[in-house]
C-alpha cells in the first residue's frame, strides 16, 4: 500500500475541485491510501464514503505568495500538517499540494528533511518539446537561488535517476544551462561543474536556453535563480503566443471559418502543450516523494499531480537517488 | 551629415545580402554617409555607384564564436578595423555589424570605450509585446555575466533613456526582472538595486519572467546572465510554437484549407512577431551609437538595423545617456 499525505487546501479553484481529481485519482490505484489535510467539514462532504482516505483536519490555509517564516508560524495549517507527519510517520510515502511552492520548498527541507546524501533539494518540472511525447525535465527551477558547482552535480544525478525512472530513458541525456555551448561559457559554478561531471555518462556539455525544449535533451541543470527565470519565461512567451493565436483567428469572419477547419490540429497542439498533464513541479532530494501541483489546478491536473507521486513512489526514486548520490 | 561605420562582413548570409539592406537604407536617409569594411573586390561590385560610400578594405573576417583574445588578434579584420576607427575618429556617429556578438561587446569596450559617466555598458534588445505596437528593452541581456546593484542602476536609467528617445514613452514603466514581484525577492543585487531605486521617476518594482512581454513595461533591468537565459528562452519558445503551429496546420487536408481560410490573421501575427523588424541588439553606454544585427540578417534586417542606428544618431542618445548618469 502507497500513503500519501495530501493537502487540499490553499489552491485557487478551492478544495472542491482538488478533492474531485483526489477522487477520480482514487478509483485509478486501488493501492493507494491517503491522508487528507483540510478544513474537517468540507472535506468530510466532498470524500464522503472514500473508505481508503483519512481526514485530517486543519486550521489554518497557507497563503500562495507566503515568506518562508511566515509558514513556519502558520503550524495548524493543511500543508504544514501533511509536512510534519510526512517528516514523522514512516509509513508516509509522499506528499501532494497545489498550495504556495515557498511553502513547500521550506516546509519539506525543515519538515520532512533531504534524503541521505542529499546537500540541496532541488526544485524539478518535466516541460514538454518540439518532439511529441518527448520530455525534458529542468532542474533547479527555484528551490535557491545560487548554488555550488558540487549542487549542480547533485542536481544531474537526480534529474538523471528522475529521467530513468519516470521518463524510461536508459541513460539520459544531460545538459548544462548556460549562455553558450563552448566549454567555460557560464556562471563560474557552471564551468566548474562541467568539469566534474566530464566522464559522467549520458553528459552531453553546455545547451543554450533557446535549445532546452528541442527534444534532445532529457536533464537541464541550472542553478535556481536562472531556471526560475528559465521557466516563467516559457510560459509566459506560451501565453502570449497563444493569446496572439487567438486573436489571430479572430480577426474576420474567414480566419474564424479558418479556425473551425483548422481546429482538429489545433486542438492536438493544445493537447501537447497542457501543462497540467505533467502534474506541476517535483522537489527531488527529500526523504519522501514531493510533488507540488499547479496552484491553479483543476481536478484533472490535481488527478495528474497525484498520479505524477503515485508513480515516483513506485519507482522507488527516494531510495534510488539517495544511492546515485552515494556513489 | 550622420557618418556610420558599417561591418559588411562575418554574417551567416554574406556580404551580397548585407549591401543590398545598405542600398536600401541609404537610398532614404540622405543624410547618411558610410564608411563600409569589408573585402575590397567584393564591396566594389555590391556598392559600384553609391556616392555616400567609402570603402575601407579588410583582409580578415571575425567567426561568429570568436573568443574575447581571438578578436583581439584579429586586427586586419572588418569588424576590429571598422570599431578602431569609430574609437579614434570623432566624425564617426554609429557603428552596425551582423557579425559576432562577443567580439562587438569587447571590442566596443575596449576600443570605442564607454561614454563619460558609464561604468558598465548593456545590450540591450527591443522585444515584441502581446499589446500590438507597444515595446519592451531588455537589458543586460548579456554583455556580462554579473552585475552589481550600481550597474543595475544605470542600466535602469539608460534603458530609460532609450525609451523614451525611441518608443517615445515620456516616462518609461521600469522594472527589475526577479524571480517573484515582491520587494525582497532575487538575487542580493537585484534587491539592492531596488532600494536604490525606490523613488526614481517611473520605477515600479519586480516583474517576473512570465510578465516582461505583457505590455504594460517599457523597460526590463536584469543582471546578464540570467537576462540572457530570457531572451534565448523567449526565442526558443517562440520557435517552437511556431513550429507546433505549422505541424497543426499540416495535420490533413481540412486543417490545410483552415490555413488558408485563416492566413490574414496569421499573416498579422508573423508580422508582429517578426523580429527582424526590431533590428537587433543596442550596445548601450558606449561611447558611439552600436548596434549588433542579427547573425542571420537579411537585407531587410539589416536596414532595419540601419535604420535603428540612424535613428539613435539623430535622438543623440550617447550625450543624452551620459548625461542622465551623471545626475
Amino acid at each position: 500500500m502507497i500513503v500519501l499525505a495530501v493537502d487540499l487546501m490553499g489552491s485557487d479553484l478551492g478544495p472542491e475541485e482538488l478533492c474531485k481529481g483526489l477522487r477520480a485519482f482514487l478509483k485509478k490505484t486501488p493501492d493507494v491510501s491517503v491522508l487528507a489535510y483540510g478544513d474537517k467539514d468540507k472535506l468530510s462532504e466532498d470524500l464522503a464514503g472514500q473508505d481508503r482516505v483519512t481526514i485530517r483536519p486543519s486550521e489554518q490555509v497557507v497563503p500562495m505568495e507566503v515568506s518562508p517564516m511566515g509558514f513556519l508560524r502558520l503550524k495548524k495549517s493543511s500543508m504544514y500538517l501533511a509536512l510534519q507527519d510526512a517528516g514523522k510517520d514512516p509509513k508516509i510515502d509522499g506528499i501532494v499540494t497545489s498550495g504556495s511552492t515557498g511553502g513547500f520548498v521550506i516546509g519539506n527541507t525543515l519538515l520532512v528533511k533531504n534524503a541521505p546524501g542529499v546537500a540541496r533539494a532541488a526544485l524539478a518540472a518535466p516541460f514538454i518539446t518540439k518532439v511529441k511525447g518527448k520530455n525534458t525535465v529542468i532542474l533547479d527551477i527555484g528551490a535557491s537561488n545560487q548554488n555550488n558547482s558540487d549542487e549542480l552535480v547533485e542536481f544531474a544525478k537526480m534529474g538523471a535517476v528522475y529521467a530513468k525512472k519516470i521518463f524510461g530513458v536508459p541513460e539520459p541525456a544531460i545538459y548544462l544551462l548556460s549562455n553558450g555551448v563552448e566549454e567555460g561559457k557560464g556562471l563560474k559554478e557552471s564551468v566548474d561543474a562541467y568539469h566534474k561531471l566530464e566522464g559522467f555518462p549520458g553528459f552531453k556539455g553546455n545547451c543554450e536556453a533557446r535549445d532546452v525544449l528541442d527534444g534532445t535533451k532529457d536533464v537541464v541543470v541550472t542553478t535556481g535563480y536562472p531556471g526560475n527565470i528559465l521557466l516563467k519565461s516559457i510560459e509566459g512567451t506560451a501565453a502570449m503566443m497563444t493569446g496572439m493565436m487567438k486573436a489571430a483567428f479572430q480577426k474576420n469572419l474567414w480566419t474564424k471559418i479558418g479556425y473551425l477547419f483548422a481546429r482538429s490540429g489545433l486542438k492536438e497542439m493544445k493537447e501537447q502543450m497542457d501543462y497540467r498533464k505533467t502534474g506541476g513541479a517535483i522537489l527531488l532530494g527529500i526523504n519522501k516523494v514531493a510533488v507540488k501541483a499547479h496552484g491553479n489546478s483543476n481536478a484533472y491536473a490535481f488527478e495528474n499531480a497525484l498520479n505524477v507521486a503515485y508513480r515516483m513512489c513506485q519507482s522507488q526514486i527516494v531510495s534510488a537517488i539517495s544511492e546515485a548520490l552515494g556513489d
